[in-house]
Order: structure tokens, then C-alpha cells, then sequence
């Protein structure tokens, strides 16, 4: 194993950028922007001189890097082919052949960033005990990824870990995302859990979250209901119900060692934790009921760390 | 790799036994009582003696034989260990250390028979077109397998796989075996099909299913669906909801490029493959609608030739 490698996580805005020994310590990290311009031809071209650059300043030569790991907005498979990254402007290509070609032949590895950052989470943060684990992101929307034997299960159409459209509920009448009705991200999310708290604040005003009006956040939600308001505390229970079941069908197919809780809504805590864990008891089949609730502890770095263990974890 | 393998499904009152080459061709097979007395000190014992007598029979020597695979009724871990085999009496031990002791060294494999049919019916059944694959067997519970790469998915504890317990229904009021309410095996599975058809003639008798009275068995309901009778319809169409909704939760997990149907209600053919796809399908979320549904191939066999599988697949 070599001494060096990067791991790259690619949004539609930012490039996150890391470097770091391949023993996990991360060295120096920044950011690049995203140039979406002209179906993103540029972004590969844009990341590899980013990174030339940071090597002609540590003075450390190409042949010292173990790999490169990248991150991408979309389904990748098992072979490096990205099928298709809307936010980019991506159409299909095999992106490790195509770096690694304007990357002095170096090692890449390419990854779904859902599934990505669970894989950091798995080698560095809150799952780095474990070696099964799923982490499921509770962010605008939820995104999700499970890791076998510290790797990352693909998935047939890369589509393994879509749990924030798994189908929840008959009697939905909105349509999510997707397309579909009833899917997880449509209460588990950040933008769930507000619509959960409008549809109760339509039925009963009798809850402080009525002074937020319409410009209540899935924050505000869980600090009033740690305040002990009733109809925060109904709603934070509602979310934690649908994601509490979620978490029991995915035990009943994976059986993991622990579940990772990261994204926005997991700053919830604790608390979120606790009452995700009552429902995820209730449901799950008695052999999974051991599997351990743990909350992220990279925040935005998840990505970062995953696509390095990419290329340092074969 | 050598010319032959045995593949050993050991089940509560007997033991199925093949012999085949490492091919895949089943050359014999037959079947031995389960001796569960004391313990079931002497299931291993029996195995042995029938493998030697099979091979004396056959004047080839052991170490001719690649190894032997064993399916048990209980939870294998990936070392070999057996957490509990109620139904043989077993505590827990290293099962293939063990019997690789009592048969001349050979190399021993063993697995969770669920999770071994599904490998069986991957390697020469109706999954032998994919690497994918979970397996669905409704009998008179229902079991599953996953299968990823060729490979069967054990989980932490030996739980994967265990969708029978997947919770479909909150609104449950009988207990499942397990202990809990609302389990998928409560509806999918034949005695699950019988309780469906029952609550069914509670509240509306006008169904030929009310002839056969409490006597109704799975297969009478779905001969009745098929011959029109709108009642039965209505408990295959239940049935096949929670079923459907069980595979969608699935493939948002594992995203497998196919499912495979097997066990006695399977028998209903491709009307319960119709009846399935049509809540998969709206259910499931779009990359992972791709995904074949198939009967199971090789019915009671799929334990021989998944268990031969493990030796083989090494």
C-alpha cells in the first residue's frame, strides 16, 4: 500500500477534495466548484488539476498515491460505469477509465455518494466498529447505503440502499419525487417531517409549532417536541415510526450489525435515536433486534473519507 | 477442482443426501431418518456413514470428493458455527470442523438451509441466469434467501434473509410464531392464505370457498381465484399485496436482478407471479422495476444442490 490517496466527493454545486494518508488521516481537505457547463465535460478535467496542484505543493510525486476515490451524484456500477448524473449533465461513460487517463494511470474508484459516505461512516465514523452496516441520511430527501463486509452493495441497476423510496404507506395521496406515493423520504426527510408537521397543524392548532406558521423546519419540529410539545412530540413519533418500520424491513433482508443516522435531521439527536429505536424494537424480527443505532459523526467529510476507502480498502 | 461433491439437506425428520458431480449433475440421491435423540448426537455420525457407504458403492475414494455441503434448519454463522437447531436438538458448535473431523478431512460447508435452497435454485434452478437473486419460499411459513454474487448474504446474526418477518400490519391482531403481530408470513404463507380465506368467509359467505369450510387449503383458494370466483380473488389479491409490497421493500434495499418463488403456494403458477407483479410493480421504486419474478426449478432438491454449491462455488 502506498503512502497517499484522495477521496473526491462530486455535488451538483461543490467538489469536496481530500487528501489523505491511506491509514485514514486526512491531511488537508478544500473545495472546487462544480462546472456544470456544457453537459460537465469539464469536472474530471477541473478535479484532476486540482489535485496535480496539491501534489506539486507537498512535493509528493503521482507514483506515492495509492488511488483516487470519487463520489457521484448517481447510480455507478460495479465497473466504474456511471449510468446517468442529472446534476452534472453526465450522460453514460465509464468514469475510472476516463479519469485515470488524465490522471497519470493512477487507481480510481468510483462510487453512488449515498453509498459513498457510508462507507466512510463505515471506516471512520460512527460505524467504524462494524463491518455490516446501513446508514440511512435523513436530508432533503434520504438517501441511503449498505455495506457488506465493509464494502458496498451495489445493487443490480446500482439501485441497492434507495430506502428513502421504499413504499410506506397505501393511503398517500401526494406524489413524492419519484413519482410513486408513500415512499420514506416522504416523512423521514427534513422536508417530511415539515409536511407531517403542516398536515397536523391543519387538524389542531393546539401546538407552539402554529407561531412558526408555514416557515417551520424539521429543527424547530424537534425542538419543541424536546420542549414537550404535544403536537411536536406526535409528529416527531409519526417520522420516527415510518423510519423505525423502514429500518425493520431492512433488517428482515440484511440483517445488519448497526444502523447509522446522518443528515441534517440527525442533529436531532439522541432523541431521534431513541425514538426510532422504540418503533425499529416493536417491529423487527427477533434475531435483528441486537443491530446497534448510532448517529454519523463526519458530517460532510462522509464523502470524502468513503472515496478514499474506495481505492484503500481493495 | 475434483470430480464429485455431496450436497446434505439436513431437515427435522430427514435428511436428503446428493451425490453429484462438481458440475452440477446429480448423480444419486437419496434420503435417511433424522435421529434427534440425545441431542442429536448422531446426525453427523448417520451423514458420515452414508457418504462412506455411498462411495464404497460407488468405488471412488474421498479424495475424490471436492467436499460436502450441509443446509440446517437454524441460523449458520459464516464461520461454520451453529447458533441453535431446535428442531435437531443442537446447541452451539463448529459444525463443519466437526464433520470434516468425522469424514476423512474433507472440506465442509455449511449454511442456513433457507439461504442454501436460495443458492441451489441460483446455481441450477430459476435463478441460474442471474448473480443476484433473493428467494422467496412460501410454505408453511416463509423463508428467503439473498444471494449477491453468487454468494449467499448471512447477515450479522444469521438474519438475513428472514422475510417472513418482515412487518407488514400494524393493524394485526393474531400472534405470529415469532412472537410478534403483522409478520409477512401471516399472509403469504399457506396456513397465512387459509387464515386470509377464513376472515374472508366471516364476513361474506357468498364465495365458493365457503364448501370446503374449514377444511380450505391454500391451493383450494387459488383453484378458486382461477376458476373466478370472486371471493377467492379477493384473498389471492390480498395475499399477493402483501407479498408485493414485502419484494418492493426488498428491492430497495439489495436491489436483486430477480426474485424466485418457491414452496408449496408457488404451485399456483404463474396466476400468483401476475397476481405479485402487479403490487411489485407499483410499489417498487423505478430502478429497481427491472426486476424478473420466476417460479422456483428444482423444488425439494433446491437444498442438495445449493448445499453442493457452497463446496463448489469457493
Amino acid at each position: 500500500m502506498k503512502k497517499y490517496c484522495f477521496g473526491v466527493d462530486v455535488g451538483g454545486t461543490t467538489v469536496k477534495i481530500g487528501f489523505l494518508k491511506t491509514d485514514g488521516t486526512m491531511l488537508d481537505k478544500w473545495e472546487i466548484k462544480t462546472n456544470t457547463e456544457n453537459a460537465g465535460e469539464l469536472i474530471l478535467e477541473d478535479i484532476c488539476k486540482a489535485l496535480d496542484e496539491k501534489l506539486a505543493e507537498a512535493e509528493i510525486g503521482f507514483e506515492e498515491i495509492e488511488g483516487v476515490g470519487i463520489g457521484l451524484p448517481g447510480p455507478v456500477l460495479s465497473d466504474g460505469t456511471v449510468l446517468k448524473c442529472v446534476n452534472l449533465g453526465w450522460g453514460v461513460f465509464n468514469v475510472e477509465e476516463k479519469m485515470s487517463q488524465m490522471f497519470h494511470g493512477v487507481k480510481i474508484k468510483a462510487g453512488n455518494d449515498a453509498n459513498v459516505a457510508a462507507l466512510g461512516e463505515n471506516w471512520k465514523g460512527g460505524g467504524k466498529n462494524y463491518h455490516d452496516i446501513v446508514m440511512i441520511t435523513l436530508g432533503t430527501g434520504v438517501g441511503g447505503g449498505v455495506i457488506i463486509d465493509n464494502k458496498i452493495l451495489t445493487g443490480y441497476n446500482g439501485g441497492a440502499g434507495e430506502i428513502g423510496h421504499m413504499h410506506m404507506n397505501d393511503q398517500e395521496t401526494e406524489v413524492c419525487g419519484c413519482g410513486k406515493k408513500g415512499c420514506l423520504e416522504q416523512y423521514a426527510s427534513a422536508t417530511g417531517v415539515v409536511r407531517l408537521a403542516k398536515r397536523f397543524m391543519e387538524k389542531d392548532k393546539n401546538t407552539k409549532m402554529t407561531e412558526l406558521g408555514d416557515e417551520i423546519t424539521a429543527k424547530d419540529v424537534f425542538d419543541l417536541a424536546k420542549e414537550g410539545d404535544a403536537g411536536a412530540e406526535a409528529v416527531v413519533c409519526q417520522m420516527a415510526d415510518y423510519l423505525g418500520r423502514a429500518m425493520s424491513h431492512i433488517a428482515a433482508v440484511v440483517n445488519p450489525q448497526a444502523f447509522i443516522i446522518g443528515g441534517g435531521v440527525s442533529k436531532a439527536g439522541q432523541y431521534l435515536i431513541d425514538a426510532v429505536k422504540s418503533t425499529y424494537q416493536k417491529t423487527c424480527f427477533s434475531a435483528c433486534s441486537e443491530a446497534k443505532v448510532h448517529l454519523a459523526e463526519l458530517g460532510n467529510d462522509a464523502g470524502m473519507y468513503g472515496a478514499a476507502a474506495l481505492v484503500v480498502g481493495e
